[in-house]
């Protein structure tokens, strides 16, 4: 980590300013099911969203909202997607935003939502409008008020995930925190997942949207659970300014007739909102449904750094790879196949994979003495795969979990 | 089918003229393992094989050697596939075929050569030659046969795939039969499957070539078990001529100084191997690793046909799709992400997605009152989808298998 970088406890509510909420209103079985987040002062906001050609209402919504100047508050349900619920889905959803706008005595425009859960079931609408009172008196600061929201936006997750961090951008310390939720369904470009961070940074909109975009690409999309993309991904930074620092942009003054590329805050301001995204993405992978492994897997030596994204990715999502790790079996022929069989430059007398420092393949030929060493490192806990390609410079590391019996079980009866 | 198709018994002993053998040489733990396949007479052939850069080293042997203008014999071993063994993999497949030619008194280069089973180790050389006199000794003509090189074929296989059919081409008798392996590793673009298909017909090598291609594409190409591209992929097939029907070419001769498209008797010949290829592509499906449920999955209304097997397939190889039809879960929800996710031209409003007759959403809106009528058609072993994308008229009907916690089972411990 950067020495400007520390990292400390507490998620959504870690920055000035920001205080949040979770209850339980009655959409899940059990458990709480409505959050809050809350700005007390006016934020600048950025997002991503899914790409799903199919998209549910509150994605519909927070795609319009966040392109306003200013915003508030995030509210966020879990148990229910509102998604593939027709016209009613987005009136639902407005519904919702104007009860919380209202209670909070704010625009509604200002107001972000997201929803996760069941695909194809209308909301139930009453319980969510008439729980938003309950919801907005009960905001509060300090770690245990995040807490309680990153409890309310798990569905199948078995623990919450938040993360923070502080760093010290021109004299002034800037704290960046998060939440997410996670567990099935994660595949890259925001596969099912929400994520929710709060920055105290006085940072410009198109600059945080610039940051964002970086700092996913680079953590949320380099993961992958089952390859299935949901509906309802969606991830909100909001920056409310009160660390006053002096503005961040993405570019720095003009120096001598010419503007440098990128600011040196921002290049920090990257990195620490960076390692809150890797935190909580690794979170999710090790908390992924039914996993018992987690399994870090690096590409190098490809032709482009795209090459071994995708060389990575298909490797990642292998169901006989993720399977064989799951039974802790040194089956490499299985990360041979699945990097053949994806659309990268490669020449297999050029191939080697390792597992730890062990090498199962060298060159395009076995090395048969390894076995045993290869059979301690798939054991592990933690697995790490590495393909050599051979072929350039270029290198990709992704995360992933295994596939169990109990990934089936969870995924097999969801909606019963 | 057609009128003028007739499906018969038996496989690659079906057409005349072609013995097979099958034995066990001690490549697998139990059970036959070396096969041969054999033409009385020189044959043309044609072949397909797998697209992954990474090839086995029989698929290198028989790439070559199908360039050959006369073939005899297939010789295909299970239990190892002979894949990632560097050098000395493709000097031991040379080994078996010019063992085998040695013993059949043919040119090597009319040897065709395949394998199955775990990669990255090294062939039992030895095991494998000295049992090729015996393997030779044992080719019979008739069913039972074909049978025993169909067994012999099998690795995780529950059993052996069969199919046959005689048409009628210009007065005369034409057979076409063959044989398949499956079970894992299945996805689009021959992903691990072999499979051998004998014929009698007389036909011209590049008419024979265009046959399996198109064939292949309407079969093989539509079912998908894992969405794993195996090393290994062979689909070969051959004619003898034995039929004396007059020699099937690709287009029909000038008529009234043009020259037709393609000839009645071309036309019925794809017809014939389409359906041999049909019911080996469902059979490899129905005795997917740890398969409880065949599934087919059609889309229509879409704007073209590669959309509506784009989208098809995306159903087929979402793993909360198969784990929920594992279920009998009637979540419908996962086919509208999994058909949003792909890269498909579609409009939520217009998307309708059925079990069996029942809409579970219509143009985008939810048929709450179809719920039992759903769950029921989701609790049959035969589940049948379809979707409606209400764009265009193109159409595609793709076959694959639920995802059982016995998949998981299978595939963690397979090379232990």
């Amino acid at each position: 980590m950067d020495k400007k970088i520390t990292q400390i406890k507490g998620g959504v509510t870690a920055a000035r300013g920001f205080q949040a909420s979770g209850i339980r209103c009655g959409i899940k079985k059990k458990g709480e099911d409505l959050a809050l987040i809350y700005s007390a002062v006016p934020a600048v906001g950025a997002a991503v969203f899914t790409t799903n050609k199919v998209q549910a209402a509150p994605v519909k919504v927070s795609g319009k909202h966040i392109k306003a100047k200013q915003h508030r508050a995030i509210v966020v349900n879990s148990g229910n997607a509102n998604c593939c619920t027709g016209k009613r889905g987005v009136t639902d959803a407005l519904k919702i935003v104007s009860s919380a706008a209202c209670e909070l005595k704010v625009n509604p425009e200002k107001i972000l939502i997201a929803s996760t859960g069941i695909i194809g079931q209308p909301l139930p609408l009453k319980k969510i409008v008439d729980s938003i009172p309950c919801l907005v008196a009960g905001l509060r600061s300090g770690i245990s008020a995040g807490r309680q929201a990153a409890r309310a936006i798990l569905t199948t997750d078995t623990r919450v995930k938040e993360a923070a961090v502080t760093l010290n951008i021109g004299g002034k310390k800037i704290t960046i925190g998060g939440i997410a939720k996670g567990a099935g369904m994660i595949a890259p470009d925001m596969a099912t997942l929400l994520a929710f961070i709060t920055t105290d940074a006085c940072i410009k909109k198109p600059a945080l949207f610039e940051a964002l975009k970086e700092s996913t690409a680079n953590s949320f999309n380099l993961i992958s659970v089952d390859g299935d993309m949901s509906t309802n991904d969606s991830l909100i930074v909001l920056a409310n300014g009160l660390a006053s620092n002096r503005q961040i942009r993405v570019e720095s003054r003009p120096v001598r007739n010419r503007i440098s590329n990128r600011s040196r805050a921002f290049e920090l301001f990257v990195k620490g909102l960076r390692f809150v995204t890797t935190q909580l993405a690794k979170a999710l992978v090790a908390d992924a449904e039914g996993a018992s492994k987690f399994i870090e897997i690096t590409v190098k030596g490809a032709k482009s750094r795209k090459d071994a994204k995708t060389a990575a990715l298909a490797v990642a999502n292998s169901l006989l790879v993720k399977t064989m790790i799951n039974g802790s079996d040194p089956n490499w022929g299985r990360i041979a196949a699945a990097v053949g069989a994806s659309a990268v430059v490669l020449r297999e007398e050029k191939l080697s994979i390792y597992f730890g420092k062990s090498a199962g393949v060298k060159n395009g030929a076995p090395v048969s003495a390894n076995r045993d060493r290869i059979k301690k490192e798939v054991r592990k806990k933690n697995v790490v795969i590495s393909v050599d390609l051979g072929m350039g410079k270029a290198q990709a590391t992704v995360w992933t979990s295994d596939l169990s019996e109990e990934y089936v079980r969870i995924n097999a009866k969801y909606s019963s």
